[in-house]
């Protein structure tokens, strides 16, 4: 994935085909840094409120402990409060009798008499001590000894059970610190000492806007063309995740009257505007025209050395910034983190994030475009050496590449690439990383989901890294994964899988994926056909698009057999997946190619069934016997798993 | 401090004191054990939610991805969709001339007419591929050539710019798995894939219950011996910290008729109960003999070999957990989190916790108690070969060795102690530890806080660790902090502190704070007098009554100089902090004793000043260039800091 360049120039009618770039392209480190200067320093601002009602708020300014905690010298067990001098000769032999006085001294009951020599008074858990004590002793240490006396047989040292005014809380000290977020353990501070109300600053009300006329928003069905609004739900929590308050308003199409209106809308009530386009650049043209209209001093950084990110716009509108967030959703998610969240975190009153960091090993080689920093997605997995840092195969363009991602490299602008098994330091999105419990690196399934669901269930946690059979293959033999699943067919003995695996992994047996031809049902083309009888109607046919599958694949194969030397139209639109087969055909991309049947009928499909596909898996066997392999080879066998695997239209071997 | 027995008997009249203990003490793992086997497995309820209203719920089910995303094969830039094979032989020498079909495929519009063999279709990214294209050229790659043609400059892999439908998410995979916590990226892949409802878990509702006469909530002024109640307000906001929704339903005295109305009416609409105790044993014999009325199997565990924690009680009433948390603030929560917080979170579909754990150094001697295992809170600091992990020295009393720690550390049942110098395991509270900047151990002053104030501002962690003038000292000498900051008399020399530095510690002058005796104001014993002649008027009369301080204080000195030979009641008082010594003139504990000025000022009490205090720091010389240590150094000389100081009546030096 080589672009997100979302504002580079739209197509236009063949006489206006131009090159027009970004103006200035500036440094991130330029970027961010002419953004802090046109918004800070700036005053926050904050209200008071109820302790209760304060939780994940930001205090606004230092809390000062207005009184002692204990208020007052307290007796930490219940017992008798007496004095100290009075015991010294005091022991199991020799018992010391003291007079009691007139007064019990339970929880919330301030004492009367004072204690003289010779005599003590009881107390509870919690009491105050009265004048003249200077120790408590134990109940269990003492025995009655007649009316209004109690036998102590333990001597006491001064101070013995009791915890004295101030020892937990000193009146005067500084017990939090403005940009504190207040937790449970702030609260009971505070509540410790009487606090009922605090400062704290008010939360930036941050307008989220999506812009693009293929935006549908979840919940609705998709009409051809149309996408879902990724953006304006992950950019609305993720202002919530960091000391804002969201208010998405919806997707505006690519209208300028219609944007400008919602944009000041926006900006007349909130502290805050992103807006988050679609890929159409038509939407990022016209918010920034917009934008400088709306204040001063308007755009300050429009396009940053940044990848993914590079169409990025920051701007500052009489005070309040306005962020053109690029279309892809990797590119806003990433630019929001790295360059979006500070700012927030700041304007909500937080101090700077800390983000943990760990050193893992790069298992592959990462290209990198020269001239642009680029963060590099990965998923963390362990290796028998330490952490190997997957990288996200999936660009900028998916979602996922940055929402399964465990955290990112960096890979400096100057160079053009991070060689196969360097050491890189990933920062983490998330500063606890769960290492996963099972790796499995290769091609997916979705009959894998099923497998997994009882391991998932028991809290264990499953990654399934798609890099196809050879490239789990490659990863199982570096031993950086416990399961490789393959589907690798070798023409040479007929069969699948075993003739490629290597020394250290074994064969486990999965489950047979039945592969045929693919056509919309109906079609009267393909309509009661067999396999090879459908191939040759469609070479017939010179309308009649195929799909064909990548390179590598063995579905592939059996294609190109069926093919013989022909080279229909359509021959060359490769994907990598059985689902994107079914999709161009369902959505007449294409007229026939070939899927398995579960993504057919999935897709409705019809499906000519031709000849079953071994999905097995590719065990490193000094892997073997950690708990959750074990568990994944169980659940394999499984009377459950199996019936799942059925329903879903699978095999089990 | 050695127990939190708040639940052992209270104390009764003097002929009824007797021994009765807990009947049962479990351990900790039997006493989980049957809490779990009477809890689960349990049904936990479930509720439809807006995706936009589930951040921070948990999915009570798999999500399976409904659709492909990409839906449709997509062009990741703007250009030209192609047939790759029409260019194999382009290049900048040797453009390739096709004719543009009549269409524009922007977003949002689905193509109509198929891209033929020599021809082209004008596509802007997020545009959907049309029939017979198998690749796109970036627009940059081209030049007009004419009406309705391009020329192409470079070949076209097949596949090239396009994201292939399902490549991003497939249809069928699972895309979250139940148990998962909703959050800004889970909600991105839902909204990708146009979900917009998702079932999740039911938060549990959870009534938490102050008991206690002595409680008052925050906000309230306190009377004597009265305190506030922490509890109520620590567990509420921890029980929404961990996946409840808690409703604090206030502090009720301990009325056994209320007390039972308070447990049913909460038990009729809640899933779970937390009586969080006062230190009042009464309570807790109430609600003991309560529970046995609410329902089936009523009490579980009474009494947990835990420090702290032993009263714990564990109840199940008709299927709903009751639990009376201990008294002490420390107590309640290190139970609350280490055994009810599992079930909280079990309840409410989490998966079990997992706890970050670190290895540090224990720099001092931990005594335990044999037969309970024993948690130990600490606060980490960096030493110069790794973490050192300092004890809590406040005990299960006070709310701070719990609020203010970073973990704790674990000390077996059969062990009586933890030799200085052990490594440990120290388990987190929360995931990402802070270590601090700058470290300062030794005797604490409120100054200190002033001169911090702006390495806090700027966003320096500075931690303070309280162990007194002499255990900074031995804990600068072990290089485990930055600076110990001392006041320490020397009788021979007549001088402060510098006497007692080592080799590689520096004296780095704090401020004076003024000694003096305090009385209540209005006291005609002491009104008008000099330090000399106040203590002669206390010592002329009997009942009046002194407060001490401890040994080894230098204020300690300069009143047993003050005293000479005599020993008047009090003397065995012997608090160990400026502050106790004015709560207990306020309080009437005492009359008169040594505190500082700003404390007695703060108190509103006379006072009589005698001598200043030298308070210095010991620098760590090896330490000396560390930002933060510079940082404080410059603070320290500030014009700002002095006039802080002032303002609170020290004298900077």
């Amino acid at each position: 994935m080589s672009s997100d360049m979302t504002n580079s120039p739209r197509p236009k009618s063949p006489d206006s085909v131009d090159q027009d770039q970004f103006l200035t392209i500036l440094s991130r480190e330029e970027a961010m840094a002419r953004f802090d200067a046109a918004l800070f320093p700036r005053a926050l601002p904050s209200e008071q409120r109820r302790l209760a009602d304060a939780q994940g708020c930001v205090l606004a300014q230092d809390i000062v402990a207005p009184i002692d905690v204990p208020p007052f010298d307290r007796s930490n067990v219940d017992g008798f409060a007496v004095r100290a001098a009075d015991l010294s000769k005091a022991g199991e032999a020799a018992p010391v009798r003291v007079m009691l006085n007139d007064e019990v001294i339970a929880c919330g009951t301030a004492p009367l008499r004072p204690v003289l020599s010779g005599t003590a008074t009881s107390i509870a858990t919690g009491g105050p001590l009265p004048r003249g004590a200077d120790a408590v002793v134990m109940v269990e240490h003492t025995n009655p000894a007649g009316a209004g006396a109690i036998e102590i047989r333990r001597a006491a040292s001064p101070g013995q059970f009791v915890s004295y005014a101030g020892s937990d809380i000193a009146r005067g000290e500084t017990l939090l610190r403005a940009g504190t977020m207040i937790g449970s353990r702030e609260i009971g501070m505070c509540a410790a000492c009487g606090i009922s109300e605090v400062l704290v600053t008010r939360r930036p009300q941050v307008a989220v806007l999506s812009t693009g006329d293929e935006l549908v928003q979840p919940g609705t069905p998709l009409r051809p063309a149309e996408i879902y609004d990724t953006n304006g739900a992950i950019v609305t929590a993720a202002v919530n995740e960091n000391g804002g308050e969201a208010m998405f308003l919806g997707a505006v199409a690519d209208d300028e009257e219609a944007l400008e209106a919602a944009m000041r809308k926006a900006l007349a009530t909130c502290d805050m505007l992103v807006l988050s386009g679609g890929t159409s650049k038509g939407a990022g043209d016209v918010s920034h025209r917009i934008i400088a209209r709306l204040g001063k001093p308007g755009i300050i950084a429009h396009g940053v050395a940044l990848k993914p990110g590079k169409p990025l716009c920051l701007a500052v509108c009489d005070g309040k910034p306005v962020i053109i967030l690029p279309g892809f959703p990797t590119s806003a998610m990433f630019t929001f983190h790295d360059m979006i969240v500070p700012v927030l975190r700041r304007m909500a009153g937080l101090p700077p994030r800390s983000d943990a960091k760990v050193t893992a090993k790069v298992p592959v080689r990462i290209a990198s475009e020269l001239g642009r920093t680029e963060f590099v997605m990965i998923s963390l997995v362990e290796g028998a050496d330490g952490l190997i840092a997957y990288p996200s195969g999936k660009g900028s363009g998916a979602i996922t590449s940055f929402a399964q991602a465990d955290g990112f490299l960096k890979i400096d602008a100057l160079a053009d690439q991070l060689p196969a098994g360097s050491e890189a330091e990933v920062t983490l999105f998330t500063p606890h990383v769960r290492v996963p419990d099972l790796v499995i690196v290769g091609s997916h399934c979705i009959g894998l989901d099923l497998v997994a669901a009882p391991l998932a269930r028991a809290g264990l946690m499953v990654r399934s890294i798609a890099v196809g059979s050879l490239g789990g293959l490659a990863a199982a033999r570096r031993g950086e994964c416990d399961f490789a699943p393959i589907h690798l067919f070798d023409e040479a003995t007929e069969s699948y899988n075993a003739p490629f695996l290597m020394a250290g992994l074994e064969l486990v047996p999965g489950w047979r994926r039945m592969q045929g031809i693919v056509f919309r049902a109906g079609d009267a083309r393909f309509e009661g056909l067999d396999a090879q009888a459908a191939v040759r109607a469609a070479l017939a046919d010179a309308a009649c698009i195929m799909v064909n599958r990548n390179q590598g694949a063995g579905t592939r194969i059996l294609i190109d057999r069926l093919l013989g030397e022909a080279r229909p139209d359509g021959y060359w639109n490769q994907p990598r997946s059985h689902n994107a087969v079914a999709a161009a055909v369902a959505q007449h991309r294409a007229d026939w190619g070939m899927t398995i049947a579960p993504v057919a009928h999935a897709a409705g499909l019809g499906f000519i069934p031709l000849a079953e596909e071994h999905y097995d898996f590719a065990l490193v066997t000094a892997r073997k016997q950690r708990p959750a392999v074990q568990a994944f080879l169980q659940a394999l066998a499984s009377e459950e798993s199996r019936a799942a695997l059925e329903g879903a239209g699978f095999r089990p071997a």
